[in-house]
């Protein structure tokens, strides 16, 4: 079947990198947006089926945008998710050399990100700064000479220099050479996708106040039924100082016993519990479901309870 | 309905007045027993309906061998309780003054609760142990003057003196004059007596292993779900020292959501539970379920995670 | 150097074979008490250096004594502990056969102990309870053919059979064949033992509060600092039902900063807590000291923060 | 005493509204920095001797930045910290129409917080980024009408209007009207400011591992000390996905007792705990020690441990 996967464009970032893990140009329909929000909201008002978007770690200011852009507004659920290794290129326009190189133009967070390079490399340079690497990489390409760009070159992924007939200047100038960005495949929520036994379910949290005992109960959540996080992030709640939300990717399925009856305590607990979907890891790990925790422990419980409810003493 | 009544005897001890607080000698029937291991066994085999045997502060030789026996062997269950001041008289022959007395016959527990006042008043007298604070005064009412009986008064409770005819030589002897012993109801496994409000579910657990942690772990179940304790107290569990079993009063009934979580969740992270339970509180005090606790607040966590995998987000 | 032990008397009993253990006859002087209180008392006022009396398991009626009994009163603190293996013996007087038997005399706790072996083979046997499994052999050996004892047999220690000329009409008749009973050397405050590795403290602690919420907060006190429990009682508070100390050997020397930080953190959270002494344990177990808990963990915590506080950045 | 200041510049920005709260023009000496990294680094490097950096929800691109250089690399600490009320203007070159708004430059979190009123009323509007708002507040002011800025107006703070005489053409834009942005006041270590009694201490901490059992390990050492938290949040520890380290505001102060007993704690449990700084809080709000955790309480703790280790008993 083909579906329209909105992501966060242009063509040539990592995200198409992530998308094209995911879906097929050739019968898939690629729509590039502008931002996070607007490729969610693609999927929200129904000109998109899928939206692919960075969720951690990424290069193209993904995570807090995400996060926030999924935790409000109509329900939307991941149901699937890719990792991409991040690697950054200095580009140039064909002839130019490093000497050159008075701007450097970018994404923000790809600057933050190759700026041990810079600062040995090319110590002078000015960011200038692109709201993608790709958006960059295209302003570059497309102006000619003439034209005070204010920066003659532009940190990129090596996907953008092919597409648009840039020069490499220097390759793996990221400080971290093996970074991984991992983006979500969003949709509306309906069908949850089939549990694997190695799957994990994202969460936005409210705490009940702002105590540190407020965080210990709601971590007690998942404690309790041997349920791990894979990831935990504050986000702040918005209204105020102080006052924060938790973004939350816990492993197991909500098929799971052990992770619907963690949602269920949450529910009972928190002031407010988003679910984002249930979806099979990308790394394929296994999940391993400590002594107690298996559905059948779970379902064991309910069935001795309701015998001795029925008078059946079964020890 | 008539039924058969087993119970610590003989006639006249403490036991036989919380008998009285749960059972009309009129219409049903009083079987005394020598002790709590058979006033139970008549229960499981069929000679009684019920049996009423001290629990908790007794001055009968209760609380362990209670528990004990209902922790093992044939499943039993409290479907009652009766909560009974304990107040002691020493008692002699008529005729008897303080000054002849040199031992004093009683149960070794009634001994214990009596220290400072015979420590005060009768520094030299001798214990003569009895199997219960009735058979004391029985024995010495039975005697006649000519009889070596190694004691001249005993430590019993009033209603024993009256039905002997001894003569109290001294009343409220007992080291705390507020003293409640607790006794239970018991029977055989069948109907629950049903939810009150104000009701108390007893539990004999063990524990994975010997360490604090796994006693943390043990009672997080209750704090996981709201459910306070009135009663816990460890008990050897027999094999060797250093191994322990708890027997447990929670505050609320099966038949509450709360209390039915926390069962499960013991069922799974515990070796061995033993339902020993639910039934009204004696003294009628009420039950404060915190927010989040009520049985609304469970069904209500249930049905949102059902909507979730319905692909229905109600948030 | 020559010392004045009080014990569980008379002579014969288990408490002296654990006493045995830990002094010689032939130069400490061994005073035997008719109870453990008495024992106790006898060295809080002076008249003994030390005191011997079963702590845990016991048959001779000792546990709860010897815990209420330190728990109250002038301090006392336990400089050692024994460990004696309980096996009772049914014994008569010469020429006596099982056929014979229609009474058995005993300390309470042992009779309970042989209930199993009792009910198979002598079921219609009456229960005379006796001060100690010794008082009952003395009787039996002292009185003469005809005198009413009411008993033909008693329960005893094998020691006493010994100590008496009784006969042994039936051997290791206990329900558990290799029940071991611990007994503590109890000693007025002074001069700790040293440290030697393999460690137990003794504490009495009184909850905060009721609820299962205060049971678990003094528990993470221990756990917090990594130290194992080895052994927790709990025991009524004495003025009503409902409230709780609890009676505790945990591992280690209050020499060990994990147990030292233990004491503060209980000192800081309950209403109550009593020192009972620390001890080398007897079964002489080494003590696994977990991850960022050992003396030296904890002196580097202290010694970084001081650091801080000067304004140092050892890190 | 002459200070020189770095910080987040260029004039104009909610940086500088910040530190003119703690130092004087007419005084100190204001180095306005491209960035945070830059601006902590001058500190390092002795070109200044504080810096103002913004540290939570800032419109500066301040959160992350701020965490992961304070972090890393030679150790600063936090001396003060400053509120201020972030409010947005877009303002325009004189004569500037909103009708005439195609292209608005500010920096990307700005951007990010008026989203909803450019939607309301410039829902075609293009964003410019720009390395902060006073940044594209002196580009709109610079430029003459000829040049193609790609850009007719900025989203700026009201003194950036002011200053470079732009005109505002909407007021109050953001999304949260009453948003603040805490900044911090970062020296190299030395004397710590003394405690006032309504301090905070900032702290970066590394988990043992990845579980949520890590992080309640990691939260009970406060809990147990009785410590608040009035900031955490996670962030990626950079080497691969999955591992975070947290930043943490605790309430109280490195010589409060109960602060320094959580960092001992932390000490030993946590692989890396950086200290961060004990400083007064800008909001001049109190703290509330509860029972057992004021300094007292942890005085008297070891007092009465070192009793018992000199063998006195004061109970």
């Amino acid at each position: 079947m083909s579906l329209r996967y909105a992501y966060l464009g242009p063509s040539g970032t990592f995200t198409e990198a992530a998308l094209r893990k995911v879906a097929d140009p050739a019968t898939d329909e690629f729509l590039p947006m502008t931002d996070v929000a607007t490729a969610l909201g693609a999927v929200r008002d129904g000109r998109a089926d899928r939206a692919v978007v960075p969720i951690e770690n990424s290069v193209e200011g993904g995570v807090s945008a995400t996060l926030d852009a999924l935790s409000s507004g109509v329900p939307l659920v991941v149901v699937g998710e890719a990792l991409v290794t991040v690697e950054f290129v200095l580009v140039g326009r064909p002839g130019t050399v490093l000497a050159d190189v008075r701007g450097v133009s970018t994404h923000p967070h790809a600057w933050a990100q190759c700026r041990k390079w810079m600062t040995a490399n090319l110590p002078g340079a000015v960011h200038v700064p692109a709201t993608s690497t790709a958006a960059a990489g295209a302003r570059l390409a497309e102006s000619d000479d003439g034209a005070p760009l204010g920066f003659e070159a532009a940190i990129t992924a090596p996907l953008t220099a092919e597409q648009y007939g840039l020069e490499v200047l220097a390759s793996r100038i990221g400080d971290s050479p093996d970074a991984v960005t991992r983006f979500v495949v969003v949709s509306r929520p309906g069908r949850i996708p089939p549990r694997t036994g190695a799957d994990k379910t994202t969460l936005m949290v409210h705490l009940p106040d702002n105590e540190a005992g407020a965080l210990l109960t709601m971590l007690e959540q998942f404690a309790a039924r041997g349920v791990n996080l894979s990831r935990i992030e504050s986000r702040p709640a918005g209204d105020s100082l102080g006052r924060y939300s938790f973004s939350i990717d816990a492993e197991g399925h909500i098929d799971d016993e052990r992770v619907a009856a963690a949602l269920i305590g949450l529910h009972r607990v928190c002031p407010l519990v988003r679910f984002l979907g249930s979806y099979p890891r990308a790394d394929g790990g296994g999940v391993d479901v400590g002594k107690g925790f298996t559905d059948e422990d779970f379902r064991a419980g309910r069935t001795w309870v309701q015998a001795l409810r029925d008078g059946v003493h079964p020890d």
